[in-house]
């Protein structure tokens, strides 16, 4: 690698930002009481300073002019700076007030950071508040990143077909990071105000200020962390006005599964971009589609009533399909369908360019679009159809990239969990957690991490492992895996 | 479709010719003494009568000389005579001594002619033998029609990858079956000269001549179905000497599962050819580490001596892998690991042109090296990198069929799980069942359809479902859902 220097800047910069918003949990637990709150501040201050100390001394080692980054860099950079930052958000959970083992504050770092959601907290409902809002600020920052990720970087590494949304007037560049300042300060914008409307919706409906704040937080960024262990379902059993707050939920996840880049485009005007996108359209029919047989499902099998069974429904649904993982109900005790239902509709995800992950409804798009064309090939061979995507043909490339991805990603799945099952764990669980890690979803299926369980009883490797599987599956499998591959440091 | 008539001709002589090999069983069940047998004689009588009067009426009908067989009609012919033949072939079943339901007839033949193994039948050690013996048979016409139908027909028919096979001097036409009837009769020979060596051996090491013939069918077409419920165990506990048998059964199932046109290549002078496949290579090296991994594990965990195992896990890689399906242990009790490694080993199959299903080693080669040359280019957009198989540049449209075999094969297991799944079957039933059916394996794994389970308990709906995703996994998928898209039925 020829010049590490700006992978250095970058990340030293991070590290040093992310520090500083660490004074936020410093600023609560100071406002709250108790010797637990105390000792968690002092947890916060002390990686606060040395994050900042760290970050700022790396980046200022590095400091110049950045003039353009390579390729190899965007590689680098995007994954070296996520690894690290999850190591710097880690330092206050082992630290605080509840010693997390190093296994363990990672884990919960890394499922923060990736918007996934599984934890292996216990006892929330008692603990400090900086160390909850840390915990909703780590899932509400990677939320952000992850969209400007996609937005600004991912199409110019061409990463799984990603370059079906490179720009088209920097079509002929290698580099990245063309105009992206201004894209991104739009885009920051728009997120932070979407987590207000969000925050004064649930706050308006009956959540207490800091419930709202945390929720809000984890519900745009399609998150999942909670302040209660039982998630959602405790403001049932609160006797908070239930109704509105999940509709509520159901709303901003929603906003947080679709493509970020349409909503600059609609408020610069273009209201149509949206519900003309196809991505959009085939992510709400299919949500659509997905709560209705599982509220069918539930009414007739379960006995729910009619506005109950569809309510619920489309709750775990769209909580599960967007990779949020808040859970209002166990529906691991839906039976053997329903159970089967989830485990399909965790991998489905949302939109490229949004908070959520999983494969992404444009790779289903494409992949269904190349099933077509090749089956209408076999019987009729020379004649000529064209795959299109919103209007444009798909190049080959796209599709070679996307087909490429869904191979390696259930390759990936399966090998992570064939190594989770040397663990002992039974089958519903390895496969489960497996597939909710990649997908960044959450919960996963069965007693152990399923909708009532938790993660903190697996064994250490294993939560080693589904790390590894969150990252793998937010930066989308070959962000991280090109840099195993030896000539990627040959020049 | 315009020219129906090919296609009924051959279906025709098809069910004729079934017809005529059912007298095979009329005359073992003459030779075995007691009422069953005479019973079953009569209803293989009777099902001959009905199927070469109905098969040749149909081939009479449809009489005339067949010039060309064009890509469609090669496509509706492979599904038709195969659907046709699993109903003749359920006949005598349904009619005899067993009296099975249509369900479970139909089901077993379906499983019989596909080579997958999986049985709705108990009570195999007391059943008559022309019953027995029509079940190998079954997956022994089963066997030689799938090495035939993959050699001749599907490179033609540009089938998931298979024109691979294409022979260079044939790669300009796009009509079927080109001087396949010599190529058919060399083969038709060495299968059976295989199949009577390998009778000959497991007869020479101890099993009845009866039983030697039932299983070197079985053996040799890799399809798995046994003379006795507890399949191989059986030669443990009544005292044959196992260690031959086992050893014969491991070489026959591999020899099964190579493919047949490099024989043929072999015997006409270019011996070379076999062992300088990539193919070959990669699927002798595969079940090398996959017993030495599994030999290992229970070595280690399960107390087994050195020699016995790497005997056992020999016996149950090579039998899974290839999709053969007997099983000497019940590797169910193996512990986790052992299941999730038996449940992935299950999707690889055989060589292309054996008898051998599952995903074949040639479509993982040309995947992996798809990946190989995608994350090169992605940090050296600008390098050129050709992949090659067997020496040669392998083309984009293999590269694409094979990506889209898999996601549609994918995308077929998980949706025959969840079907399986409305039925109540718990996910490891569900799960295995789905790909021990769709990779034409024959027992999946868990209590009810693992190797010491039975299919029989299974509702009729799943046995239907099953039955239609071993169809569709025998015939590479595409030639059965060519069927179903509108376009094939326009000119």
């Amino acid at each position: 690698m020829s010049d590490i220097r700006p992978v250095l800047l970058v990340i030293g910069l991070f590290v040093a930002a992310l520090g500083a918003t660490m004074l936020i949990p410093v600023l609560v637990d100071w406002a709250a009481e108790g010797d637990a709150a105390r000792a968690d501040m002092l947890a916060f201050l002390a990686s606060s300073v040395i994050c900042m100390t760290l970050g700022a001394g790396m980046a200022a080692g590095a400091w110049g002019r950045v003039e353009t980054i390579t390729t190899r860099q965007g590689f680098l950079i995007t994954t070296a700076s996520w690894v690290t930052l999850v190591i710097a958000a880690a330092l206050p959970l082992a630290l605080g007030e509840g010693r997390l083992s190093v296994t363990d504050a990672f884990f919960e770092a890394m499922s923060g950071l990736t918007t996934t959601g599984s934890t292996v907290v216990t006892g929330l409902d008692t603990r400090p508040p900086g160390f909850l809002i840390w915990r909703s600020m780590l899932q509400w920052i990677g939320g952000i990143g992850v969209i400007i990720m996609a937005i600004a970087i991912l199409p110019f590494l061409s990463v799984g077909g990603m370059q079906l949304f490179r720009l088209e007037s920097s079509d002929k560049s290698d580099k990245v990071l063309p105009g992206a300042d201004d894209l991104a300060a739009s885009i920051f914008t728009l997120y932070v105000s979407m987590t207000a409307a969000c925050f004064f919706l649930y706050w308006l409906f009956g959540m207490s200020a800091f419930d709202a704040v945390n929720h809000a937080m984890t519900t745009v960024a399609t998150g999942g962390y909670s302040t209660k262990d039982s998630s959602f379902a405790y403001f049932v059993s609160a006797g908070v006005a239930r109704g509105p707050i999940d509709v509520v939920a159901v709303v901003f996840m929603i906003l947080g599964s679709l493509p970020f880049g349409l909503y600059i485009l609609a408020l610069r005007g273009k209201a149509s971009a949206i519900f003309s996108d196809s991505q959009v359209k085939f992510f709400l029919s299919a949500a659509v589609v997905f709560t209705a047989i599982i509220a069918f499902r539930i009414i007739s099998t379960l006995g729910y009533d009619v506005s109950g069974g569809i309510r619920t429904a489309a709750f775990n649904i769209v909580s599960i399909m967007t990779g949020t993982g808040y859970a209002s109900a166990n529906y691991n005790a839906w039976g053997p369908f329903a159970l089967g239902f989830f485990f399909c509709v965790m991998f489905v995800g949302g939109c490229a360019g949004s908070t959520s992950c999983g494969l992404k409804i444009f790779r289903l798009q494409v992949a269904f679009s190349a099933v077509s064309v090749y089956i209408q090939k076999l019987s009729h061979p020379h004649r000529v159809t064209v795959a299109r995507y919103n209007g444009r043909a798909i190049d080959e490339s796209v599709f070679r990239s996307v087909l490429i991805f869904f191979f390696i990603y259930f390759t990936i799945f399966a090998t992570v969990a064939v190594a989770l099952s040397l663990f002992q764990l039974d089958p519903v669980t390895a496969l489960s957690a497996a597939g909710t890690a990649i997908a960044n979803v959450g919960p996963g299926l069965g007693d152990v991490v399923g909708p009532a369980g938790n993660f903190a009883t697996l064994p250490a490797g294993a939560k080693w492992i589904l790390s590894a599987a969150m990252l793998l599956g937010r930066l989308e499998l070959f962000t991280v895996l090109v840099l195993f591959v030896p000539s990627f440091w040959v020049r």
